[in-house]
């Protein structure tokens, strides 16, 4: 397999509705980006910026479930998180809340969509959506792109690295 | 006591977000109104339209905990919803979501608050956000303002049933 440049993160914030929309391929199947979005071992290797481990308290994916993490940094606590999942629709959907806790009163709604693009590639696309504009903006000026994209490349490595 | 006007209840689409805000006051303490509002014997004296009934098939009312309930006429299933309690504050917030199943790919996420307004009365706001305003005016569509109006006009009842 020859080397793909590295794909780019897309980061939208719509102009009328309060959403912010990330677009992302990956070069692997559905079924296995999919794998490496719900299994906390997977999930713990990839998630947030790259100079923070996570820790999971909860991750009870399925329709119904919740969730609660924290990142670290060099041992040291520097954010936690928690949310519900709405829906999961196995290799297709995901809903989620999510609320980063040093916001106690923020929380977003975020549908994830995962697309089969033949080939062995997937496009992931998050909608999330808050209840303001200016919860929205917000989120985007607190930092969270560094986060998503540096996260999506260690993805990367993840779905390479546990490839049959 | 003397009998008062049954209070408005308002429900508001803004024009600049997809949201609606619905608000309406209680003629009993908070603790009271957020009672109702949480255990589902209670809530099944109340919810919706007043020629349905309501059967929870889960009623777990707590951060991280979900639902899902049928409404019926004459016994025969009408409707049915069901969502994720992301956050719940003693008497103060319930953070939700929320879908209606004949709507498979909507959901919103709404956020009660339970405001003490003195002298034995409540305010309850619910601002719920769709990621989209076409999803926003097909709920305002839907018929659940009678719904709302109705339930809270059973819950005027529950209110005074249930007060010592």
């Amino acid at each position: 397999m020859t080397a793909r440049p590295v794909p780019e993160t897309v980061i939208e914030a719509d102009p009328e509705v309060p959403t912010i929309r990330i677009t992302r391929e990956f070069d692997a199947p559905r079924a296995r980006v999919f794998r490496a979005w719900i299994e906390p071992e997977l999930v713990g290797q990839w998630l947030g910026p790259k100079d923070l481990t996570t820790k999971f308290d909860t991750w009870d994916l399925r329709t119904g479930g919740n969730y609660r993490y924290r990142q670290l940094r060099d041992g040291q606590e520097v954010a936690s998180f928690y949310g519900s999942f709405h829906e999961v629709r196995p290799e297709t959907r995901i809903v989620q809340t999510f609320t980063y806790e040093g916001v106690p009163d923020g929380v977003t709604l975020g549908t994830a969509t995962f697309e089969d693009l033949g080939d062995d590639r997937t496009r992931v696309t998050i909608l999330s959506v808050a209840d303001s504009f200016a919860a929205r903006d917000g989120i985007l000026a607190s930092g969270m792109e560094r986060g998503v994209v540096e996260g999506y490349e260690r993805l990367d490595a993840v779905l390479g690295a546990y490839a049959a």
